[in-house]
C-alpha cells in the first residue's frame, strides 16, 4: 500500500530511542516531559544527582526535609553533648530530670548550629567546646548548602508553560489537522520559541512490533515571542504521518505525541525548554478550540484567560474523514 | 490597488500577537518591553513569579519590602514569647510594665531571627526555647533567601539600552528612512548585536479590522560592537510596509512599532535582550538625529553624550512625500 | 598508493593541535577530557584558577580541605590572642594551665570566626578587641567564599555522559564499523545531542612523523533526546581514515579516537559538553555490543542497565577483513 | 589605483564604529578590549554598574574596599550609640574614659554587625535597642551583598586566553602574512573557538579623513579546541587589505588591528569572549614566532612554555616587500 510507503520513508532515527517495540515498555515520554524509564546497575547515589532532587522537588517537600535535617542534626549533638556529660555546658541547671537535660543538651546544640549562641548556656572542658566548635563549622556549611540550594530552586530556568489537556482533530482549511494550545502561565515572556512535535506510532512491520517516529510539520513551527497563546497546528496533508488514519488505527498504533518547545527566557536571560507528551486517549476527534483571549472591558489591554486553554467546541470535521472511514470500511 | 496588495503579501503571522484587531485592546507592546495583557483564570500565585517580582521591582521598594518582613516576623514571635510568658526570657527585668515586656520580646526576637544572641536574654523553659529554636532557623532559611534574592538582583542579565524617545522619518538616500537610535549607557559592552524591528498595522480589510505585522529591513541589522551609538535606518523603498503612506494614514492605522534588541553582554558573558515599542504619537516627521559622540579635547578618547539620545533637528524630506500627498488628495 | 592519497586529503589541520608528532608526547587527549599537557614559564598561581580546582577537587578532600582551613585561622588566631595574653578574654580561668589557656583561646578563636559567639569568654582591652572583630569580619567573608564554592560545586554543569570503557570494530551493514557506547547515568536529561569524533593517527610521511587529524562521519551524529543509550557508528567505507587499516596498523600509528559530545541539559537549563579519549589498546576486533535496556516486567517503563555499557560479544567480520589482512600480507 | 579601489569595496560598516575619523579621537580599543570612550551626559550612578565595578576591580582593592566598609560603618554605629549614651550598653565599665567608651561602642557595633554578639556588651533601652536591631540587619544584608559579590568574582566567566605582546610581517607561503599568537594560560579548556580579525586603517578619502574597516580573513577562523598555542595567520594576498601597503604607509594610516576571540570554555560552562587591540608600534616587520611548545623530556606529554607566547626570530621577507617599496619609491 503507498501510504505506508510514504510514511516509511519519512519516519526519523535520531530520536534517541529505539525502533524496537518490545524492549520498551508503556510511553515514551511522561506528561512531565521526563523519559518513562528507570536506570539499573549504578548504585542510586550513582544514578541520582541529590542536589538536582532537591532541586526539584515540591516546595513544602523541600522545607520539611531541611526541618528534618535540622531535628535530626540536633538530635545527634545533643545525644554526643549528653554522653560527654551535661555538666560541661556551663550554665545547665543539673538538679533538674535528665529530660530537661536533654533537652537543655539539645537546644544548646541549635544554637549552635544557627551559630545564634546566646551564651547562657556555654561549653566548657577540652571534649565539648570540640564538639561545639565542629558543629559550629557544620552549622555554617550547611547553612552555606542551604543558601546554595534556595538560590538554585529560585533561579532554575524554568519555562513556565501550560499545555492544552488535549489534542485535537479539528477542521482546518477544507481538510483537518492536529491541534494543540499553549501559553505561559507566569509573567514571564519567551522570546525565538521553537516547537518541534514528534508523533510515534507502534506498527506491525512483517510480524515485528516497531516503533516508528515522525516529525509532524507545523503551519507556523517558531513566533518571535510567545504574547499570547499558541495554537500549533499540524495540517493532516498527503505529507503528513497521520494521513488517512483513523482513530481505531491511532488507538491501535498506541500514537504518542511528543512535543518540545525550547525560547528564550527574559526572566532568567536564559535559554528554557518544556517538554510533554499525548496519549491517543487525549485527542478529540472533530473539535475546535474556543478562543482564549480577548479585549479587556476598558479597551486598554488583551486579557489571557488561562483556564480556558482545554476549551473547545465539536467541530464537524470534512468529508476526507468520512472518506478515510469509508476506506477503512471497505478494507 | 497594487500597494495594499504588496503590503499584504509581506506580512508575517509568527509575532506570537492574533491578526484579530477586535481582540487586543491598545497597543500590543509596552514602552518597557512588556506585553500590554493581562492573564486571568490562575489564582495569582500561580500566575505571578514571587522571585522574578522581587528581582525586578525597584530597589527601594525591594529594601523597604525587608525591612517590613523583618519588622514583621518580629512581631509575630514577640507575641508568641510574650504569649508563653517573658518571665521564661532570662534577664528580662521583670518589674517594668507590659509595654516594655513586650519589647524586651521584640527585641529578643530581632536577637534570635539574626543569630546575633547577644545573650544576655536567654529562652528558659521548653516552650520557648523550642519556638527560639524555629526562629533562629528561619533567620538562618530567610537569611539565605535573600542573599540569593540579592544576588539575583545583581546579576540578572540586563542589556542597559538606551533608546531614542522619537522615532523619525528623515531624509535618507534622496528618499525617506525610518530612524532609531540606541546606546548603551552603562560601561558595559554588547558585542553581535542584532536589531529586529516589526511594524504593526491595524487595517480595515473588507470591513473587518485586523491586526497585520510587518518585518521592516534595517540597512545594517547587526553590528560586531555597539561601542559608540547605532542609528537604525530603515529605508522606506517600494519593498517598505510604509511606502507611501502619509502620516494621517499611519495614525489611522495606529501604527506601532515593535523594537527588539539582543546582544551578547561581556559583564555577564550572557547574551541579554530588550524590547521597546513607539507609537505613532512617538513619530517625528522631517528630522534628523544629531550626532551624540565627538573627539575628546584632548583627542585621546571619543565622547559620548547620552543626554543627546533623542536630540534631533528639522530636516525636509524630499518630494515624494508630496507626491504621496498628492496621491492621497487625489483620492 | 591511492588509499594514502585519499586519507591525506581528508586531514583537518583546526584540532588545536600542531602536526608535528616529534613536538607533542604521549596521548593527546586523556580519558577525562583534558589535554595531556603541562603549561610552564608562568607562576603557578597564574597558571591555575584555585576557585576552579576547588570546584573540581573530590568532594571529601573539599571538605578536608575546609576543615584543615578552619583548623588553622583557629590554630592562627590563638596564638595572636595567646601573645596578647589571655587576661584580655574575660571568663577564662586563669589558674589553669598555659596549655588550657592556648585550649580556651583556640574554642574563643573558633567561636568568634563562626560568629556564634557565646560569649562566657568575651574579648576586654583595644587589642585582642580589635583582632576579634578582625576574625569575626574574616570568618564572614570566609563563609561567604564557602557559600561560593559550595553554590559552584552544586551548580556546574556537568553533562553526566557514561562512555564505553571501549570502541569496537562490529559487522556493519555488510561490511564494519568502529561503534562506541554512551548513556547518561544520572536522573538528567541532555537534548539536541551532537557527536564529534576525530581520529589521529601518527604516520611516517617522507621520513617525518606526523600527526593527521580525520573527522569520522557517524551514521547518526545528532540525537534530539539521548533518552537512552547511544551507539555511535562510524561506518568505514572508502572514505573512512580507517579504511582498510589493519589492526597493526592502526596499533602503529597509535590510532587515538577523541570524542566531544555537546547537549543541552535540562538539569541545568545549560549547555554541557564531555570528552574522551579512547587508544588503540582500548580497541576490540570483531565484536558487537550487547543491548542494555529492555522492558520493564511489568511492562510499564523501560529499563536501561548501566553496568552493560561495554558489555559486548564476539562477531564476526565480513570478508572485506579478510581481504584486506589478505591485501596487508601481500604487500 | 586599483588597489585603494579594492580595498574601498572590502570595507565594513558594521563595526559599531563611526566612518568620522575627526569624531573618533585615539585608538578605537585598548589593550583590555574596551572601548576607548567616555560617556557623558548622565549622572555616574546611571553609568556606571557598582556591581560589575565591584567585579573586576583588583582582588587586593575588592579587599581592601570591604576594610573599609566595615570600618566605616562601625563608626557610624558607635557615634549612634555613643550619641544616645553607652550607660545603655550593659557591661561597658563607664568609669573609663570617653575614648574607652567610645572604643567599646565600636567593639559592640562590630559584634552586632557581624552577629557574634558575644552579649558581654549588650543594648538596654528602647533606642539602643531599635539601633542594634537595625545593625544586625544591616549585617546580615550586607553580608549577603558580599556573599553574592564574591561567588560573583569567582564565578565571572573569563576566557584566560594570552595574547602576544606583537604581531608579526611574516613569511608564508611565498608571500608573506600578518601573524598573532594566542594560548590559554590557566587549566581552562576552550571549545569551538572563533577568531575574528579587523583592521582599522585611518584614510584620506578626497581630503577627508575617514576610519576604513576591513575583516582581515584568517587561514584557520576556527579551531576545534585551543589545546596548545594558537597562531592567527591572516595571508597578505591581493585580496587582504594589508596588500602591498608599505610600514611608512601603516603607520601614517594609524593601523590599528582588533581581535575578537569567542569560545566555550569548560570551566565555567559558558560562552566567554575576549578582546584586545594592536596598534601599529606593535608591528614587527620581517620575523616569525619560535614555536612555544614541545614534547616533554620522558616524552609522556606536551610542554606549552607561556614565557616564550612574543618570542620571535628575524625572517627576511619575500620580494614582493622589495617590490612594494619599489613600486612606492616610484610614485
Amino acid at each position: 500500500m503507498a501510504r505506508t510507503q510514504k510514511q516509511r520513508s519519512g519516519n526519523i532515527d535520531n530520536t534517541g530511542f529505539g525502533a524496537n517495540s518490545n524492549a520498551e515498555g508503556g510511553r515514551l515520554v511522561n506528561p512531565d516531559g521526563s523519559i518513562n524509564l528507570k536506570k539499573t546497575g549504578f548504585a542510586i547515589w550513582k544514578r541520582i544527582s541529590i542536589y538536582h532532587s532537591l532541586l526539584r522537588m515540591k516546595r513544602s517537600h523541600f522545607f520539611l526535609a531541611i526541618m528534618v535535617f535540622y531535628t535530626g542534626v540536633n538530635i545527634i549533638f545533643a545525644a554526643i553533648y549528653f554522653a560527654i556529660g551535661v555538666e560541661h555546658l556551663s550554665g545547665i541547671d543539673q538538679s533538674r530530670s535528665t529530660f530537661d537535660e536533654v533537652m537543655s543538651a539539645f537546644f544548646f546544640s541549635s544554637q549552635t548550629l544557627t551559630t545564634v549562641g546566646y551564651g547562657h548556656v556555654a561549653p566548657t572542658g577540652m571534649l565539648t567546646n570540640i564538639v561545639a566548635s565542629t558543629e559550629s563549622l557544620l552549622g555554617i556549611l550547611a547553612f552555606a548548602v542551604v543558601t546554595g540550594l534556595i538560590y538554585g530552586r529560585f533561579s532554575r530556568p524554568k519555562a513556565y508553560i501550560l499545555f492544552s489537556d488535549n489534542m485535537l482533530i479539528a477542521p482546518y482549511k477544507g481538510g483537518k489537522a492536529l491541534m494543540l494550545r499553549v501559553a505561559t502561565y507566569k509573567n514571564n515572556h519567551l522570546t525565538e520559541v521553537e516547537a518541534q512535535i514528534t508523533i510515534a506510532l507502534h506498527l506491525n512491520e512483517g510480524g515485528k512490533m516497531v516503533t516508528r517516529f515522525y516529525p509532524a510539520t507545523l503551519e507556523i513551527a517558531r513566533v518571535n515571542s510567545l504574547a499570547l497563546n499558541w495554537t500549533m497546528v499540524h495540517n493532516i496533508t498527503e505529507d503528513s504521518p497521520l494521513y488517512q488514519y483513523s482513530l481505531t488505527e491511532l488507538t491501535d498504533a498506541r500514537m504518542e505525541v511528543m512535543v518540545y518547545i525550547k525560547a528564550f527566557d527574559d526572566h532568567f536571560s536564559n535559554t528554557v525548554q518544556q517538554r510533554t507528551s499525548y496519549t491517543h486517549q487525549q485527542l478529540i476527534y472533530g473539535a475546535r478550540y474556543i478562543p482564549m483571549f480577548e479585549r479587556s472591558p476598558d479597551g486598554d489591554y488583551t486579557v489571557l484567560e488561562l483556564n480556558k486553554i482545554s476549551a473547545y467546541e465539536p467541530a464537524e470535521l470534512p468529508d476526507t474523514i468520512a472518506v478515510s472511514a469509508a476506506e477503512e470500511a471497505g478494507r
